[in-house]
């Protein structure tokens, strides 16, 4: 999705530490426009999938995968960090690293939200070291379920989770891959379909 | 929104302590295509007031504002709940109070996000004691920006929140307002529009 690169160079600003920041237009604010966009490019991409349900991450994955999942017309189901007082009754759980907070986080989805005979494909914002799809294929793999994919809006190539995943057979499909950033510009995977 | 109120007949679940379950739909599940049809009801609901952004607040608040702001056409802004290394520079800061989980949480913005001259439509999942969107309005007045309005997708109106801020002169709409909740009932305020 050439889209997704020109966004990140128009719009994109790196910080200290390697992190990119798109709060402009994917994870603070979002410019709902775009977003339509990236859900009809998921949609797309896996049309010929017999996708019947995406999960997600809360929060920064929900907007893309609400997109996807209006795009696509099947429900969309997001795991929560933590337990929370609304949800009853037996979960999936798995717990995930987060590098950006540097710390654990039990990630949990109702058991009745995903069942056995579903092709789930998998929606989230960042793809770096891979931790929260890896949590994710996790859950769905627990349901007995399958997973039909993963999409990442922005993909860190540099941090090898995305390829990790794609050599365990994974369908890893990231709208932007970035190869390599430095403090003052960003390089994309040219080979990407 | 009779369809709402519908909805939480044929779906929600009460459970022990006055919770109100509608993660089949709302807040852990969403149901794309209903969830398209909240985001057109309030579209029409502020189809004259020239509103220029959404600000919700993360997790479940996040799939309400994105459908609304598809339907709008208007970016969507989310509060985060503590501060996360990837909100750089100066945000706008309120204390919202989760009776649900039963602590406080810093609410942020990044000030970017807002200008003054904006018109800012807040949307929340529920509206119970209120704290959330008083936060919100919070925030929004802090940028100097002008509040058009509140919506909530479903109003406990029992616990006042929502009266209270009626009272202070702020338009809310609530998609259903619930006026009564027993363990095996649910009462809505028949009087809403």
């Amino acid at each position: 999705m050439k889209k997704m690169q020109e966004k990140i160079l128009a719009e994109g600003k790196i910080l200290p530490g390697g992190v990119l920041k798109v709060g402009s237009f994917l994870n603070q604010q979002i410019d709902t426009k775009f977003m339509k966009e990236i859900g009809q490019e998921i949609a797309e991409l896996f049309k010929d999938d017999e996708v019947s349900k995406i999960l997600t991450i809360e929060s920064s994955g929900i907007p893309i995968a609400v997109s996807a999942g209006f795009a696509m017309e099947v429900p969309v189901v997001y795991a929560k960090k933590n337990r929370s007082s609304n949800i009853s009754g037996d979960v999936y759980c798995t717990s995930v690293h987060s590098f950006t907070h540097g710390n654990n986080n039990n990630v949990l989805v109702g058991k009745e939200f995903i069942s056995s005979d579903e092709r789930i494909l998998i929606v989230d914002d960042f793809l770096a070291h891979g931790s929260a799809l890896t949590g994710l294929i996790d859950i769905v793999e627990q349901a007995g379920a399958t997973v039909v994919g993963c999409v990442a809006a922005i993909e860190k190539g540099f941090q090898l989770g995305g390829d990790k995943l794609r050599n365990d057979g994974y369908r890893i499909e990231s709208l932007a891959i970035i190869e390599e950033m430095t403090d003052s510009e960003i390089i994309f995977r040219e080979d990407q379909n």
